[in-house]
């Protein structure tokens, strides 16, 4: 088991709040919630109004599953950097008596784990991760590269903990930007303001973050300084539970996805990628942190803005 | 790796047109595609569609994402009946030296199986499973019982094809009744009218099929006859390039999860259970089968009905 991060006592009472609301509900493993009506509401409302800010530069929608092929992972980077937070998806491939023997031990609760096997598929870590070997695929970029939307993506980080926050599977909206290193660039600073006037519309108090990814070990603490020094990661804090939260982060990969896949703009030169990311369910938690649990009384500017 | 299922010659071909239309994208992953704009905009109007369908009885939204507590599977019977199609979910959990060794035979796409550890997650079997330990948690039922609708989930099942109506991740919308014997009997006679007028009003030809489930192995036969005996499930199917395939279903629990999980009516007794469900992919490939892959020429009841 990877390390329990317990919430603080405000993160747990929080928590309790939002599942005597009904709006989340327990499943027995910590991170891994249902949603009820009105959180689910509040969670589509935002993504109708990420899609209506995203408008005006048209993005591809490109809606992808929560299981990425195994290959990709392999060749993207990932298992070098977040080890810890990746999940493989395993099956059964055996005979009868291997599935009554499995069977037996999985009645018990226990470990049956030596009758699973690992398949071509993982759990998808990042939204935008899909994107790059479809675009790869499709040839030379068009002359202005190309802008993507994930949609309401689920993916997978493996961080078990009891703050409502930190949750193992969840969705993440990203807008990509696919280009030559200036537009990339551009776009990024585009969206800064873009995503900061979006979410203040919703009545959350933020902070801008110049920040780093969770990257694993001794190594990893080189990486994330490095990434900070090169101001590739910002991220938009919200409080949720009195403690700020990344509600919405934005990635300049510089040219790594470019190289790794091979994909070049339609001058030839290696092309650059970023994106522009929202955790759905933690602006949505964000939201019903600074508002309150009942829906119907928020503010009625911040239900103006998501049209509820 | 499964028996892989080759799908027939016009199978293949219309996955190829959905392909080159932009409705479906491929992964690398046999029944793994992304979804292009139109495809996604069918899907999610015929959801809106069930949405309406299903209000006369205000069913209780639960929306659960892709994972289901392993424990939960371990008591609920899956193993027993459908060991084949079950995916468990593996990750790391070691130091660094580890992380650089599974990451080095990773890189060269060799077996690094050895490093991932079961989790206490696996990945949704079917929509409505998560609801009957929630309904559990709840304590005896209330006296109508309890309609509720898991929203449109991710589901899997371990059955690689080319077909592509045969996808090992899709979305499974469940009107779920937990009730009474008789109020659920009498619950699913209607919706088997309703599922039927619903995906009439589409434009669909459908068949209605008394069918089983894919049951694993010898005693999985004679589970299947039995269950097809007793009527305990029935398929509509629709025509996807050429094949029947089974759009909606319907199956009748008698009191597997009342048992299992101590479910109680108001009155004290063993509750029975039933659900509705949507696969609403193959829906979504019927009508493009059905109607062509360009959205905007479907005939007008068809687009009035999905208020599209």
């Amino acid at each position: 088991m990877p390390a329990f991060r317990s919430g603080s006592s405000e993160q747990v009472a929080f928590l309790e709040d939002l599942l005597s609301a009904g709006l989340l509900s327990r499943t027995g493993v910590h991170g891994v919630y249902a949603r009820g009506a009105d959180f689910e509401r509040a969670r589509l409302a935002l993504d109708a109004l990420i899609t209506r800010t995203a408008a005006a530069e048209s993005p591809e929608p490109l809606y992808h599953p929560p299981l990425f092929p195994r290959e990709q992972l392999e060749r993207n980077g990932y298992l070098g950097s977040f080890p810890h937070l990746a999940g493989t998806v395993f099956s059964f491939d055996g005979d009868e008596t291997a599935a009554a023997d499995q069977l037996e031990l999985a009645s018990r609760h226990e470990d049956w784990s030596g009758f699973q096997s690992m398949t071509e598929m993982v759990l998808t870590p990042a939204a935008c991760y899909p994107l790059y070997p479809a675009v790869a695929a499709r040839g030379p970029l068009p002359q202005d590269g190309l802008t993507l939307d994930t949609g309401d993506a689920y993916v997978f980080r493996r961080e078990p903990s009891s703050d409502p926050s930190r949750m193992q599977i969840f969705h993440m909206r990203e807008i990509v930007r696919v280009a030559g290193r200036e537009t990339v660039i551009e776009w990024r600073n585009l969206w800064r303001a873009r995503a900061e006037e979006l979410l203040r519309g919703l009545g959350l108090e933020l902070e801008l973050d110049i920040a780093s990814d969770p990257f694993f070990g001794r190594t990893g603490r080189l990486l994330a300084a490095q990434q900070r020094d090169q101001e590739l990661k910002w991220e938009l804090l919200a409080s949720v539970a009195g403690e700020p939260s990344a509600i919405a982060s934005s990635n300049y990969h510089q040219d790594h996805f470019g190289e790794i896949y091979d994909i070049v703009t339609a001058d030839g030169e290696v092309a650059h990628t970023g994106c522009m990311a929202f955790g759905e369910e933690r602006v949505t938690l964000a939201l019903f942190s600074a508002h309150g649990s009942d829906l119907s009384s928020w503010p009625a500017g911040v239900l103006a803005a998501l049209k509820l």
